[in-house]
Order: structure tokens, then C-alpha cells, then sequence
């Protein structure tokens, strides 16, 4: 079996559709990952999550070596034997949550210093760490340990986080062991300049994929897209191109359009969690009143489970009772229509019809928008 | 199709196995029906209840004349479709819940008044209210409008509300409108003499079932059983008998081998979601430290969906991190527990082997009980 091979079977301007082969299955690109954060999906079971159409998830680092803990991973036969998911499993690298969700951090060249959001208890994470945290786990894709930078960061320091962080990328690269695969993390927030620093530097290193990080932290989409004219091609061409942390529909169609080939997301699993339905004439809010006595499906035409059994007036009152199933059922909506998406933009690659296909998904999705 | 009817196969000392058949399906006896509170038995979809096992679920008519409201739920077409569940559906009165959750419940000749615990609403709630919000839900087995007394009641407060609850009866039998069927409900505390009183009197008025009320409220297994003991046999024994709000797997075993025939309790639902599983050894809690690295299924040999594809490591590690998966699976187990125990006494009976099996599943489940 392939230790991990990516081959694009058509493109379409700078998108393209293909296949990454690894041990555990194969994902089918451009590829949605839902996030199971505490090695969960949440509130769906890992069955309905592949039903959905999920070739991979994502799984965070960060939560996992603190609860419950990376060694107790290994020891019970590590992350897909755990939660229940023989396919690939995508692991982040930690970096980002220690970033966003400790208190107390103190970043050094060696690594990070920050104290557990949980019980406050200290922990330092390094690149050499966050690899071993990610082969216990099992992962299958590991991704290089880097530095978040906030929103309000100056030029100069994005300049010292991004050539650190690719100083880490060498030293991630190097504590990988071989199993699995391994991505680097571009960086350089907005500027050009930096970001083509960093790719040459991921590819000097060598990865089996690169990824796109520091983007969709607020400076929105127009913005997100610049920097995607240019970010995009400076990865190479014939390796997964990963946008991390993305993000909205209308922002993966933006960036399949730009050539990429990975995304993960909270968005489809925490908005079905507050009453957020996505659908193709844009959002909902089932907890609004008008869906009250509306006996259609939260999307019309929808083949998810949700939509075949029941309908809005249902929803909404589980929703606005607080009750489990309607986080249940959100949810598994809402990955449905992400993985339909994709679904639908991997056959419009293929028939080289991205750009019509784009162009009328917007408009429709954008109309109704709130 | 009938639209009642009750038919005993075996006996098996005073036990009973049987099965009730509806229009909307057949209800093997001694039944367990697990509790949809909201039109939702937590944390489940109904199509994974039905797999549990489940002829019957019980839904609360209190709590949805105050959300949905019974109007709303009739106009979307019934709480059957609603929900999303085909078979029976059992509703109690709301003379439960308006006096274990309301405020400022006021009791007339008339009915009682109380406030919402939602919202403090003030509403009425008579016996032909009832019945009527039961028959707007699309109830397939109503149950009459009672009072519920406080454990602290004294005989004289007992018989007043026991033949209270009698007139109550007459009223809701006049409401009933020949759709589904109607149970009445035997009051009288732990008094031999008020249970009788109470049996004649709903005997008299004639109804599809009998139900044990105002057990299960604090009085402890042995009194219950004593009760028991004599309220049983004062139930005509071609009608199913329902003792209401029971109850814990010994007392299920307990009262099977007295005559009843129907059960309902959140006992399974609510326990799953605070962390209790009920297994053969007794119910164990997964929050426990010495789960966290067992790599068995929450019982083992259990055939449920949780057993076969989950170990104990794993729901600990869910439940102790607040997952809603956590809820479902626990859940999910608990259901199954309830039923296969339902099961097992329905063939000990057809077998007359009830009594050899009680005890044995009593020994063992005592054995380990914390």
C-alpha cells in the first residue's frame, strides 16, 4: 500500500479534482474534513459522519494531549480504534490552540510554554512534542508545528513568527519518523513577499503537502482571495494544497476556483449546534419564528437523513427546547451539505464547468443571505 | 384493524406475556416504553429507538401543551408525524407534571390551575382539557387526568384525592371521543383499603387499561412491592396494567412477577446522560477513573450499537469531556439494556421460567450494585 501519493485526475483553470491515496483509504480532493476536536465529531456517530461523505477528519492536537491524553491515546491502540474511524485522520499541530485557547503563553525558539485551559496545568509543546503527540495519536496526516500570530501583529513580527515557524517546520520535518505524512504550514499573513519566503523554505525542507495557514483569522474573504492569487501557486503544483482552518461554502468555492485541494472547518458542526442550517439559498436560522408550523425540510430536495424524515416545524422545536437530537440533527444536515458541495464541485472540475458552476452557486447562496 | 385489543399468551404464576394490538402496531407485553418528553426521547432518533427494541414510547402531555403547544403539534399533522414516529404513542395526563414542576398550582373541583415552568404562564389543566390536548397530539393510548399528592399527604388528603381523582375519571372517560383508547388510573397510596375503593371505581366507569399510580415517589422497593401485592389483582386481568413511572430493572423484574404489563421511566435516558449504564452486574458509573483505559464495551456481550463498536475508554473519555456523544451512546445502551431485559422476561414467561430467572438476575444484579 502507498505510503501517501496524490494524483490530480483533472483540472479546470487553476482547480483541480483528484485522489490521496494512503494506507487507510483513499480521500477524494478537493476534500472537506469535518473536526472531531476531543476525538468526536460532535454529536454524531463516526458511521453517519462517513455516511455523510467524509473521506478524512481532522483532530486537534491541542485537546487530545490534554484530554486525555496522548500516551492514553497509545495505550488504548491509538485514535481511530479509540473514536471509532478507520479511515485517514488529519491531526493539527497544536500550534494554533495553544495560541487561542491558553492563558499564559510564552513563546521561545525552542517551543511554547502555556498553561491548559482545562486545569491551568503548565505544559510546553515543541515541534520534537507535537510530532510525538501526533504518532502516538496514530495520526495519519500530521501537520508541522508553527506560531499564530494575532490580527494586530506588526510586519515586523509577522516577519520573526514566519521565519521561526519555518525554522520549526525543519525541526517538525526532522522528528518525523516516516509513518504517515507530513505537511509544512506556509505563513506571512498578508504579505507576498513573506509568503513566498516561506513556501520556498517548506520546499526546501521537503513535504509530502503544504499548507496555507494564518489565513481566515478576520481579515476577510476579499482579502482571504488577494492573498490566495498568490499564496496558491507558489505551492507546488503536484503536492495537496491545504487551506486550514476554512471555512464558509462561499469561501471553498472561492478557493477550489484558486487551486485548492483541502479544507476543515468548525463552521457546518458548531453552527448546527446554535440553529444555523446551511442551504443552497444561503443560511437559516431555524429558531426563527416562520419555521414554527413549516413543514418542509430545512433544505428542500436534500437527501441527508435530516431532511428525508423530518421537517422545520420539528427541528425548530427541538432546537429552541434545547434538546440533543436537534443538535443531532443540525448537524448531520449541515455535513451533508458540505460533503454535497464538494461532491458537486469535484464533478464540476471534471467536466471542466468549475466557473459556470461558481458563478450560479453564489449568486443563489449569496441572494437570500442574511 | 382493531382498535384496542389485549391478548394473553402465557401465564406464568401471577406474570403475564401478551401483546396489545393497535392500528399503529402491536405492543409485545410486559412492555417498556421509553420516555419522549418533548416529542424526543433524548440524545436518540427514533428509527435508533425502534432498533432498541421499543413498541411504545411515552410522551408528556404537560410539557408539550406548554412547547409546541398541542394546537401546533395537530396543525403540522400530529405528533406522529411530528416526530417522526410511526408506532403508538402513550400520553399521560399532565397531572404528574403539573405538580412536580409548576408553581402556584392551585386544585379545584374543576381542575388545577398552575404556572408554566417555561415562562409562568397561567393555565388550566381539567380532565376534559386533558383528554382534549391528548386527542389533538394524535394520542394512541390517553391516560385519565388525576392529582398527584405529596409524599407528606395525610390519609385524610389521600382518600379526598383519590376520590377526587375517580370523578376525574368519569370526566375524562365522558371526554374521550372513541379514538385510540383511554387508561384509568388506580390511586390510593399505600392504603389496601383506598386502592380497592379506587379499582371498583374505575372498573364501574370501564376503561381499555388500568393503571398503578402514585407509586414510585419515594416509598422504597419493599413498600412498593407490599402495595403491589394487593393493587394488582384488583385490576381486571383481561386488561393490561401499567404501573406508571417504574422504575429501576429490579423493580421491572418485581412487578412482572406480580402481574403488570406496562412500564415507562426516564430512568434509562436520564441515567445515560449523567453516566450511569445499567449491565447485568449492576449499573456501573463510566465517569470512574478505573474506565479510563478499559478496553471492554460497557457490557460486555451486549449486542447494542454502543457495545459493538465502542469500548468503556472511550464513553469515559466522552463523558467526562461533556460530549453529546457521550449522551448518545450512553443512551443508547440504556435503552437496549431495558428492552433485552423486557425481552428476556417476555420468553422466561412463555417459557414459565419467570420465576428462576428473576431470581437469578436479582442475585447477580445485587451483587455488584453500588
Amino acid at each position: 500500500m502507498t505510503r501517501f501519493s496524490f494524483q490530480i485526475a483533472t483540472t479546470d483553470g487553476a482547480a483541480r479534482s483528484g485522489m490521496i491515496s494512503m494506507a487507510r483509504g483513499e480521500i477524494r480532493t478537493p476534500a472537506f474534513m469535518p473536526v472531531g476536536t476531543a476525538a468526536t465529531v460532535k454529536a454524531m456517530k463516526p458511521d453517519d459522519v462517513r455516511a455523510s461523505g467524509a473521506d478524512i477528519l481532522l483532530c486537534n492536537t491541542y485537546h487530545l494531549m490534554l484530554r486525555p491524553g496522548a500516551e492514553r491515546v497509545a495505550r488504548v491502540g491509538g485514535l481511530h480504534d479509540f473514536m471509532g474511524w478507520e479511515r485517514p485522520i488529519l491531526t493539527d499541530s497544536g500550534g494554533y490552540q495553544v495560541m487561542s485557547l491558553s492563558d499564559l503563553t510564552k513563546v521561545t525558539e525552542e517551543g511554547v510554554t502555556f498553561a491548559s485551559h482545562l486545569d491551568g496545568s503548565r505544559h510546553l509543546l515543541t515541534p520534537e512534542r507535537s510530532i510525538e503527540v501526533q504518532n502516538l495519536l496514530g495520526s495519519d496526516i500530521m501537520m508541522a508545528f508553527d506560531q499564530l500570530l494575532p490580527a494586530t501583529a506588526t510586519a515586523q513580527q509577522q516577519r520573526e513568527a514566519m521565519e521561526r515557524s519555518m525554522r520549526w517546520a525543519a525541526r517538525s520535518k526532522g522528528a518525523f519518523n516516516g509513518h504517515g505524512a507530513i505537511f509544512g504550514i506556509q505563513q506571512g499573513g498578508l504579505d507576498e513577499t513573506l509568503r513566498g519566503e516561506s513556501a520556498q523554505a517548506l520546499i526546501d525542507i521537503g513535504f509530502d503537502g503544504y499548507a496555507i495557514g494564518g489565513l481566515a483569522v478576520g481579515e476577510g474573504q476579499e482579502e482571504m482571495c488577494r492573498v490566495l492569487d498568490f499564496a496558491v501557486e507558489m505551492l507546488p503544483a503536484d503536492r495537496p494544497r491545504y487551506l486550514m482552518g476554512v471555512g464558509k461554502p462561499e469561501d471553498l468555492v472561492e478557493a477550489v476556483l484558486r487551486g485548492v485541494d483541502m479544507f476543515d472547518c468548525v463552521l457546518p458542526t458548531r453552527s448546527g449546534r446554535t440553529g444555523q442550517a446551511f442551504t443552497a439559498d444561503g443560511p437559516i436560522n431555524i429558531r426563527n419564528a416562520r419555521f414554527a408550523e413549516d413543514r418542509e425540510p430545512l433544505e428542500p430536495g436534500c437527501p441527508c437523513p435530516t431532511c428525508t424524515h423530518f421537517e422545520r416545524t420539528y427541528v425548530h422545536h427541538l432546537v429552541r427546547s434545547g434538546e440533543i437530537l436537534g443538535a443531532m440533527l443540525m448537524t448531520e444536515h449541515n455535513l451533508w451539505f458540505y460533503q454535497r458541495l464538494m461532491q458537486t464541485m469535484r464533478d464540476a472540475i471534471s467536466q471542466q464547468q468549475l466557473f459556470a458552476f461558481a458563478k450560479g452557486f453564489l449568486e443563489r447562496y449569496r441572494k437570500s443571505s442574511p
